[in-house]
């Protein structure tokens, strides 16, 4: 039986970020680790390379990353990612983004610039609609998501609403019972958005514990400016909110923002929680669920270039997230409890 | 005489990621100012499109798009801008990093992944070394540069020395003596990379109010872990610096997360300024020389469309730097400075 990166992973008790890494002469391996990949890939018979034997002739070398942003937090990360590993390879990385702007519907997304083009295709952080899906699956090329995933194909990712779930119990076990949900764009309801499965994850904790969630939720821009916009027009209704769970870090930035222009202290008078692990997280004393994004961009080029050569395709690769607690998150003083 | 897309911006008054948005139809211009551009554009016979027929046979419409690193703000949002000016033109941008860590010198940029793909070349962030230079040369393309630029060749970015000196300049307003300068990798010496020049513009300054450099200035690398690394090994030689000048915004993150490991409070006990502007920059309560990378990205990609087109070859275009300052930088306490 074929074995792939996920196997060989499993096999040598590393991520397949360090697999990839290891195998390809990458830096910020060590040399015991580098030893045990390479022995758990010879053993599993994996070969990590697409050699020119092993591929039909004809080929591009080249895979096409689609993605609305590159300057974003988590689409910066996997798409240099995924470069890094595809770079090791020889394999070319051809960039289309489709705008996301406010007030504007973006592109569909059209495999045409495509065509002839590529071996394979990444999509990275867009859940797509079901005919955008279909237009790409024409292409007979591979198919990985990073992120948001589609219905039958590969998807690295996160378990997206155990996440919120761990975030709101949280706050919720620091004794917070207006919890608020900063969410996306109101259109990115695609049951697997991962937008929309966070809003899952917060509702489903919120109803374990018998707190309510009517008028709780609001949609915005997935960026430092939108969280901010997010968070006044809900606080404009929502005077009684004490925590705040946004569904990126950049957004709880901007709810942050947005409570210093009200005069309000975190964590004094309202916690924020986000998700991601943002570089700036720690300075800014942000407490948060940390993905790790870059690997992922890793894995899904590896898995990509895997099924471009036959390998078997592997089922969904969840990466974890943990919680971890700074200053942005405490009990909610009595005062604000009794407003 | 022909013109490029540089003159239609002088001539309508706005910039020439503004001409570009306008011409081609993308979000975030007003009518008046598409409508204005417009004029502007027909009055010089500016076309801004490559039209099928103004390209020669076998063209590739791709650009390739050599950078260090993706996940890093300037670079994220150069690249980001220059796509979405090539994705409007049905150019697509093939993506070429070349990694640079922690103690791996990087790969020399080698054009034959280039060769025979691509209609032209951006060199983003990237200080090249001569060699590097003239095998892009060889492959026969325009080139363009954006930030670090090279002998010859059209550079889209600031005007690092004069940047650095306002930024000096500005701490040495506020009574500081000890300014010290946190710069990047001690290899990255090329005279035209914007590392060096902002170096030599902390030094020009330094001089011209008589302050003495030795021993203030420190090598590192270009993110928050670099700026901190860097802070820590200056402060343990020099504890007398009241003021830090940061080659960049992430750096100086880095360097104000260092005062915060040894108790140091910012700005009473040191000051803190960066350069770039960037999106945690407000949030951060950062000084910052403010710059925009977006723009840059677009507005070269739409030059390089110029020449691939024929139009003249422009001269370096120069964005402009703005001082913001926030709550990182102020006078010295008189107990620091008689320390």
């Amino acid at each position: 039986m074929a074995h792939g990166i996920v196997d060989v992973a499993r096999a040598a008790g590393v991520s397949t970020a360090t697999v990839s890494r290891a195998l390809r002469g990458l830096p910020n391996v060590t040399e015991a680790t580098r030893e045990r990949v390479q022995r758990a890939a010879e053993e599993l018979g994996y070969v990590p390379s697409p050699s020119a034997a092993s591929l039909a002739s004809g080929r591009t070398r080249t895979i096409g990353l689609i993605t609305p942003w590159v300057a974003h937090w988590f689409f910066a990360n996997v798409i240099e990612g995924a470069e890094r590993a595809l770079r090791a390879e020889d394999f070319d990385a051809l960039l289309c983004t489709f705008e996301v702007a406010r007030g504007w519907r973006r592109t569909r997304v059209d495999p045409d610039v495509l065509r002839r083009r590529v071996d394979g295709v990444l999509v990275v952080g867009m859940p797509l609609e079901p005919p955008e899906v279909r237009a790409l699956e024409a292409l007979g090329h591979p198919l990985v998501f990073v992120g948001a995933g589609a219905p039958g194909h590969v998807t690295v990712g996160l378990d997206d609403v155990s996440t919120a779930r761990r975030a709101v119990a949280h706050l919720a076990d620091l004794g917070h019972r207006a919890v608020a949900h900063l969410s996306g764009e109101p259109n990115d309801t695609l049951e697997w958005s991962p937008a929309a499965r966070r809003a899952e994850g917060w509702r489903a904790e919120m109803a374990a514990r018998g707190l309510p969630c009517a008028g709780l939720e609001v949609h915005g821009h997935f960026d430092v400016a939108g969280g901010r916009e997010s968070l006044h027009a809900l606080l404009d209704r929502r005077p009684d909110v004490t925590a705040v769970f946004a569904a990126s870090d950049e957004m709880a930035m901007g709810a942050i923002l947005a409570l210093r222009d009200r005069g309000l202290r975190v964590p004094q008078d309202v916690s924020v929680i986000g998700v991601d692990g943002h570089d700036m997280a720690e300075h800014l004393g942000l407490t948060t669920m940390v993905q790790n994004a870059q690997e992922q961009g890793m894995t899904a080029a590896a898995v990509l270039l895997d099924m471009i050569t036959g390998a078997p395709v592997p089922r969904d690769v969840l990466f974890p997230t943990a919680l971890v607690e700074r200053g942005s998150t405490g009990a909610p003083s009595p005062a604000r409890m009794g407003a």
